[in-house]
């Protein structure tokens, strides 16, 4: 339930619940995802990955004589083919193995035919010959063995300040733990997929799914050596990425076009999509919390692996020491990341990357140091909450959060203070979290048109409702009805410059954008509506469409009057209404979150009930409250996945057990309970109409929630995920409870 | 040859003769027009028209069901399937025939069928039943017998100053005559061609070869009763245009995607374009002109019947008076312009619309007055030049027009000074005039790309270099080379609101929006790098893409070194550099130009053989001398046709007798002198770097300065065109010489 607005101005357009933009053409079938677009040139061609059998191979040689000679086969190409410019141990300059496979499934050869068929038939015709080398797998192993310079080892960041050491020797209190949280899949319904071709001006015309089409734009021009005008990127309907799509077909199509100078397109199967994408790292945290006697945290010491994969791009080690520390004061801190290669996947971000698997660690720990404190779980973390201007450990003050908010919130619902009075086997726990956010500099035009409408200029790709919600902050800058503002989505051509949607960028770093130049075309709007009638601008405003007098809302001329005669006035003295906005930030606006899980545990089989779910979020302002809810429901379920189910598997020799999504669990309506969302308003001073990114923090805490409450049901705590009833079971087993 | 730069500022980008952007894809054939694009949609359907048989009939009934019942065919559409929502007596609100056929041609009906060559079968399947009506056919004739009210005479303007009846009666000398200007075809290479479909979204989805996609849009909108935001126009590279390209087929497809929620293109015939499309009108005009002894002019009257065809949509009457005064001072006026509707064609633009009909007149007899009063005939067009200040017969004041300098830059010339000793049946001729050019609003971008490179976003279709011109404008007043300047050129979704091409408005108008463009991201950019070095922007300079303090050209950072760690700074604290600029005219540009012809005549057959032109011109600024050169010699080549051999004629029954290219002449090479381009730049105070528009302008003076060299040679004068051999036979024959 939204808390009051904090300032007294009457919001139209924002506040409301509104369904998504994309949501008619995704429920009726009508959206046409990248897969589906009709083909850009007169004839397309269609690729299929050749995959690499072994987990770890030198490659001799490949053979692709046999391919060629089916019909309808074009081409068969290796890395060699590729007219790369860029170099770098990234798997983005690697689109295709060169010498060495670095895990099962990773794109060997490209198979380019006249239809999806032939390339497929085509793939088990290509030789590769190569030879199997040792799988490299046990990522904590390898730390712990390398030495200086060990070419396994991605980076080391070691962070600290104080004795922590000593600190937790002298802590009246010390819990530690060992927590393993493994390889998850983003889980996203729409397969990756890319078209290229080059335009009849030699530009390389990139269609993707995509979240980011700059980025993509920046990586392929980069790659190829090619000046960055010369490269357009367009991104169609999006089915789901959180983290995902970020430029992995789009080396391929292009290196592929580039080459033969026809049009490619590569959509993945499930299977491909599973096995040789980007999914989030497994980690492991050894973990080590103090505190005094008041219950006020001493000191931590962790030490974190990173399991990286197969590349070093996306390995999260260096952003240990910030998530370790969570929204706390630490007086002392020691924390080691480590990221270690493996031969596993290409290594990719998952909302929150690295958020859920360190949140995991310390969540659970804080509820183990409650217990044995004897201090209400709630209460200990709001005693420890660091404070506005207190130094964060990744450096500068901490902004305002409202996490406080979020606890209390909790503390005072029913599910909280019921749970002394539960029947046996039953238990609630807490957890909380913080979630950074980005702040990242943006652009957006609105341009007002004949019709009195207006249309926003934006490169933003639209996931999980970003188009409408940017929507409605132009409707309400302007003053305008909701319904009187549509959001394009131009290609990277024509888009003023946005980042990609990822890293719950849009709201706080587009949102401004969008709301200066809103506010830009409405001045626009009343200097000329001003001109007209001979008064000055300021004493206009424009409310639901109507330009009017401050204070004589009878006197207005709509807006869309005064847009019509402008558009047909031919040599009007008056520029066209269309303002721009370009901002950035001076500070982030992290959004703190508290979700608190309700279960049931059999005690002879470990199964879990989950009976209740609670998510509280800051989130600033609630900019669109349905939106709020989805994202916040949707964050629930996916940390419920991993609490429970979720995991990518390899076998000894690094092939994929869980290749389908038959063996690769996902989280089903059927185990969910009503998940019940409630936020706080605690305004960003930076954030459009105080709103703060949101994305991202929805996914932190369930995994440490579900296995406090477990904790509470049963006396045993679960350290691996996902808790499946035999871990549940075996942690029971252990500890001799109940 | 061009002048001097009128300031001391050493231009880099402009003044520079450069290719232009799309010649390279038009040259190899990589080009692909709006009928060579793929299908948007998996299937795309293809329309045909069903041609009226008669100019003038009533329809009774229209029967598609032999049509209908072909394999193949989708749908046959008429007025009422098409969900109009707009009325109005204009061509666009009647894309087919309702109960009236207006002329031999128009489309009647819509085969919508799987192919072009079915839907083509299908057209003769249709039986459309309607009784012929008698067509008319002589404007002139209806202009001097209608009465008060005549639905045939679309409007009447009769503007007048002083008594130019009385002064002609008492002027010195008066010269007066009949001229007659025929139709004549726009002549551009690609046919008519546009596709429409429904997107994902429900948006109606347009692909034009179009001047205008903005016009387009609203229009289309307008008809169909749809939001503008819920149309999208694109335009793809076009083939030309001179006007006639202004939404004439995006209501036919649009109608028909809306009906049939299907995807439709339509692509017209070389006939169907002769006959169905909106070619340039005939105009009649009776004209008097006197002047005083000193070879002042005194007085003009004048009566112009302009044809303005099936539709009153683009009849120029409105613009006689402007129109016949010239550029001249006119103490009294009477000048009456009547519009009458026949059976003929619909009425559109032909570069300077109306232009060259009129000046054929008044230049024509400008001439004889000359020779009357013994006066060089350039020495009295400067005499009668109206000055800067003069009230225009239009209305305001004359804005400063380079002519004089033209006409002296002429007089100048070998081919006039040595007119004098010239062999027999040979002369000299030369004509004046000026266009106003429009003056509107328009607005653009300018992104700094990562590496270093611009991008600006316009809408404006590329036609004859405005894409190569507003390149070299950012590249000027960014400080960057003009290869590190693209120009994207965006859909009505996300192009900042621009003017059609046409008018001569680019350069005039989106050009300063460019400028302003560029010029803002470039103080973006020198305010942060600025920051960086802590000094005033003001003292920093961007010259050939390396900013640098001024004057100190050794001490620089290149633009793209501060470009690309911008971009790749995570959590910039700047915002992204993109300039915005929107801006208007206060004052027109108009353009003066003066063409020399010099012909040889045959007096026994009345061939005239044309050996020498010069045109001259005043363009403000030549911001490329290449383009510049192509304009004038592009236009001057046109006047030179429409003197000698275009004409579109029918039949007494209204059925067009020039129906191909085989009756159509177009001028051919063989038939042309080389060409001889100068101009002269006089700034326009608001013109980007001091440039006026300068595209219609180069067709005004052709057919009058040839008429005069005709009659220079042969003391004949012709006042018909095309000034056939035959015609100037009798001219010869009914002037009794030579």
């Amino acid at each position: 339930m939204p808390h009051e607005p904090v300032d007294d101005r009457p919001f139209r357009a924002i506040g409301v619940p509104r369904p998504r933009a994309d949501s008619r053409a995704k429920v009726t079938g009508a959206a046409r995802y990248a897969a589906d677009l009709p083909a850009p040139a007169r004839e397309l061609l269609h690729a299929r990955l050749v995959p690499s059998l072994y987990a770890h191979a030198r490659i001799r040689r490949i053979d692709a004589s046999a391919a060629l000679a089916m019909p309808g086969v074009v081409a068969v190409l290796t890395a060699a083919d590729l007219p790369l410019r860029a170099t770098g141990d990234g798997r983005r300059s690697e689109p295709l193995a060169r010498d060495i496979a670095r895990f099962a499934g990773q794109p060997v050869a490209l198979i380019v035919a006249r239809s999806e068929a032939i390339a497929e038939d085509a793939v088990e015709a290509v030789v590769v010959d190569a030879e199997p080398l040792q799988p490299e797998l046990d990522a904590v192993a390898i730390a712990a063995s390398a030495g200086d310079g060990d070419p396994r080892i991605v980076s080391t960041h070691h962070t600290a300040h104080g004795d922590a050491v000593a600190a937790l020797t002298t802590a009246h209190v010390l819990v530690e733990g060992r927590f393993v949280a493994p390889w998850v899949h983003q889980g996203y319904l729409e397969p990756h997929a890319a078209t290229a071709f080059l335009d009849e001006d030699g530009t390389l015309a990139i269609t993707a799914s995509t979240q980011g089409t700059f980025d993509a734009r920046n990586e392929v021009a980069q790659l190829y050596g090619l000046p960055v005008s010369r490269v357009r990127v367009t991104a169609p309907t999006i089915g789901g990425a959180f983290g995902s799509k970020e430029c992995l077909l789009e080396p391929l199509v292009a290196g592929a076009a580039l080459r033969l100078r026809r049009a490619v397109r590569l959509v993945l199967t499930r299977r491909e999509d599973l096995a040789a994408t980007d999914p989030a790292q497994a980690v492991v945290t050894e973990l080590r919390i103090g505190a005094g006697e008041d219950g006020r945290f001493t000191a931590l010491d962790a030490r974190l692996v990173y399991d990286a994969g197969a590349y070093p791009d996306a390995s999260w080690e260096w952003f240990a020491a910030g998530l370790m520390a969570g929204p706390y004061h630490w007086p002392a801190i020691d924390v080691t990341g480590t990221g270690v290669r493996t031969n596993r996947f290409g290594s990719g971000n998952y909302r929150a990357p690295s958020g859920p698997q360190g949140l995991f660690a310390l969540e659970s720990l804080i509820d183990e140091l409650a217990a044995r404190l004897d201090i209400d779980p709630i209460e200990l973390r709001l005693r420890n909450l660091a404070r506005e201007g207190d130094p964060m450990v990744a450096g500068g003050p901490w902004p305002r959060v409202g996490l406080a908010e979020c606890l209390r919130e909790l503390r005072a619902h029913p599910a909280w203070t019921g749970r002394g009075s539960l029947p046996p086997h039953e238990g609630v726990g807490v957890a909380a979290g913080v979630w950074r956010n980005a702040a990242l500099p943006a652009a957006a035009t609105c341009r007002l048109e004949p019709d009195g409408t207006l249309t926003v200029a934006t490169g933003v790709v639209d996931l999980a409702g970003s188009v409408t919600i940017l929507a409605a902050i132009a409707a309400e800058a302007f003053g305008v009805p909701f319904e009187a503002v549509r959001v394009v989505v131009a290609s990277t051509d024509s888009a003023p410059p946005t980042p990609a949607t990822s890293a719950s960028a849009i709201t706080y770093g587009v949102g401004p954008a969008v709301r200066a130049a809103a506010e830009a075309a409405r001045d626009q709007l009343l200097a000329i509506a001003a001109d007209d009638v001979e008064i000055d601008p300021g004493d206009l405003e424009i409310v639901d469409g109507v330009i009017r007098p401050r204070g004589a809302p009878a006197e207005g001329r709509s807006v869309a009057e005064v847009a019509e005669a402008l558009a047909f006035a031919w040599g009007s003295p008056y520029p066209p209404v269309e303002g721009h906005g370009a901002t950035a930030h001076t500070e982030l606006a992290p959004s703190g979150t508290a979700h608190l899980a309700h279960v049931r545990v059999d005690p002879e089989t470990g199964d879990v009930q989950l009976l209740a779910y609670v998510a509280v979020q800051d989130v600033g302002r609630a900019l669109n409250p349905a939106l709020v809810e989805g994202q916040m429901a949707g964050g629930a379920v996916q940390g419920i996945g991993r609490a429970f189910v979720e995991a990518l598997v390899h076998d000894d020799a690094g092939q994929l057990l869980t290749g389908t999504l038959l063996d690769y669990a996902l989280p089903r309506a059927s185990m969910l309970p009503p998940i019940e969302t409630r936020w706080v308003e605690v305004p960003a001073p930076e954030g459009p109409f105080g709103a703060r990114g949101m994305a991202e923090a929805p996914v932190l805490p369930g995994p440490a929630a579900i296995a406090n409450a477990i904790a509470a049901a049963t006396g045993a705590r679960p350290r691996e995920l996902p808790m499946t009833a035999e871990r549940v079971w075996a942690a029971i087993r252990e500890a001799g409870s109940p």
